[in-house]
């Protein structure tokens, strides 16, 4: 059956309808006032779910172009930068500051494992010169499943005085990033994620001591020149032509999360991760990522006896829906199950069904039927 | 009445709803074998768009984001470029490349006129060193409403050997820009002008010359870098999250310009571009683009006796109709009315007609009533 697919994936997440007939409006001009009443009313917005009173910008870019800009706007070539890897995006990032003349050191841990704090902490406080400028941190790594302790590492941080630069691309929205409390300075993410929208927009918080580093950062940008966005958004208009259907679309989902508030939301996505969770266990399957570090975004799986390419085949084939595989050296090795954005508990209980006939269809030994969609349940009746 | 607006401005233009509905589609996967084909299908319809056989790179970007790839990817620090200036436009290439290193010489035309080919013929000649790496040209200024004389220019760039790179922002799908039998180097352009799209794609074409000089450029770049856009097209993927709804959108867009044909597509938008230049003269009102030098993208208009930002004010508020006002130094001076894209032939004549009547309500002298749509009828009568 064609045109029933569910995603289940990392991103692009699924899209509620008032959401999709925004973005089939009619587009407005960008230089009008109309526009400017909704670019200052998705700020606020944004402002709110960023739980910030710093510079929420909006960009037209995927969210490797928020993180880019977010990084090359504070910082000059040579700077030293503290890079934590541990996944395909905390690599992209150190990649990504050595393209641009970085001096990167990386803070490693092996991909399904978190980020070790004292990792940071020993080199921050080695660092007596204070050469140190910045550090990039993954907190969702997508890739993985794994979310990084962001709130202690950015305590080092904070007592060593440099910059922290967050990839928050599947946090925001689905785990709490209290910019303001703990004084993250930026925070990149992108609109296909928590948001509940389409691709298409990527959004960078930026805090003061960011825009002092601003003043003097060197590294060459123009499209990504957020001191643009700044002064334009200041006047509730964009230095360059923005995407005003997502805008449009950005300022229904906006309202939807106001309505459903952040403790809500956050409250959803972890109860819909822990309920993944003991589903997979329920059925034998083992979890990428240890209890304590687990991405509630995101669940990746490791299976064994069963190949994790035919599951995604069949659950595809079989129930239309669609699952995300493994990365780079992951690949075959892990399927990821996407529990973020628009996704409700009955998705939960859907997915994991379809899991099990899956498994059965498979002949993976050990599948009690009906074990999965049972554990599932039980943790969805007790903490909904 | 509120909901109605019909948008005459250089962009976003009028999208079909067809299109609009493809946009309100459901996301999926963009790692999927769907994603896949659909990629394939578009690719090849941009292809068909550009008149090329080199390869057309979509980005999640604004048509700037687009031109700064197209620039950065080819260059390096230091190297000469000449950069045609006679608008907002160019002087933003020119802003753009100096930001990145680049040794900027500006050829330089009044707003409102085109740049002298004869300028660029004679610093091309003279640099018998080989100095100069690329020659940077707006096609259409959309500031002005002046299409440049692009074929002549290139022609000079072909004989001396440098780069061209070419912002076709509001040219592709408006006039000729036949790629491959110019031997344009890399041209650069948005989905919010002829593609019949909202904002938030861009496009850059790019052809061998180009991806030799990318081989060495240093310019340093990442979310911008056309090499792994390229890569990732030979299989039909992209580097970073693509917006899949704007895909969808793009694939309707294709159907219908290759339903409708070049030539057709062309022949509209100058019938279109005449009409409205003759009502305009029949109405009295001086065209700040001189015949024979304007866009047929958007014509510019520089009224005497009445005050520009007025009409627009009226035009809005009376006929919700969406006109542009001049930008920089032209505010206040010019008003611009966009036929561009999804424009048919009664477009023009409800824009004229609705010009007519503001004119008379501000009290302009020496409208004769009807002589605007007269005008403009009798264009699209002989030509159509």
């Amino acid at each position: 059956m064609d045109n029933k697919l569910m995603l289940m994936i990392p991103g692009p997440t699924p899209v509620p309808e008032s959401v999709l007939l925004a973005l089939a409006k009619h587009p407005i001009g960008h230089r009008s006032g109309e526009f400017g009443t909704i670019m200052a009313e998705v700020t606020a917005g944004l402002k709110w779910l960023h739980q910030t009173e710093n510079d929420v910008l909006i960009l037209t870019a995927s969210g490797t172009g928020a993180m880019e800009a977010g990084i090359i706007n504070f910082l000059s070539p040579g700077d030293r930068v503290l890079v934590g890897t541990n996944g395909k995006f905390g690599d992209r990032w150190a990649q990504l500051a050595e393209g641009f003349g970085l001096n990167v050191e990386r803070v490693t841990a092996e991909w399904g494992k978190a980020l070790d704090p004292e990792d940071f902490r020993t080199r921050l406080e080695a660092d007596t010169a204070k050469d140190i400028k910045a550090v990039i941190v993954t907190h969702s790594e997508t890739s993985t499943g794994v979310l990084n302790d962001l709130e202690t590492i950015n305590r080092h941080v904070k007592a060593h005085g440099a910059l922290i630069i967050v990839d928050a691309v599947t946090s925001l929205g689905a785990t709490n990033v209290p910019i303001d409390e703990w004084g993250l300075d930026v925070v990149a993410s992108g609109s296909q994620k928590g948001f509940m929208l389409p691709p298409g927009l990527g959004f960078v918080a930026v805090g003061p001591k960011a825009w002092e580093a601003y003043a003097t950062a060197k590294i060459p940008r123009f499209y990504l020149d957020l001191g643009k966005y700044r002064k334009d958004a200041a006047k509730n208009t964009t230095p360059f032509t923005p995407p005003v259907n997502m805008f449009f679309a950005l300022q229904v989902a906006l309202k939807m999360m106001q309505a459903e508030g952040l403790e809500n939301i956050f409250a959803r996505h972890h109860r819909q991760m822990n309920a993944t969770r003991a589903a997979m266990k329920a059925l034998g399957l083992p979890l990428f990522a240890a209890d304590g570090t687990s991405s509630p975004a995101i669940t990746a799986v490791a299976p064994v006896g069963v190949e994790s390419e035919k599951i995604r085949s069949v659950m595809k084939k079989k129930f239309d829906i669609a699952l995300a595989g493994g990365q780079d050296d992951l690949k075959g090795k892990i399927f990821r199950v996407g529990h973020l954005g628009f996704v409700c508990d009955r998705d939960i209980l859907t997915a994991v069904g379809a899991l099990e006939a899956t498994l059965i269809e498979l002949g993976y030994d050990g599948v009690t039927p009906g074990a999965g969609v049972a554990a599932a349940a039980k943790i969805l009746n007790e903490t909904a």
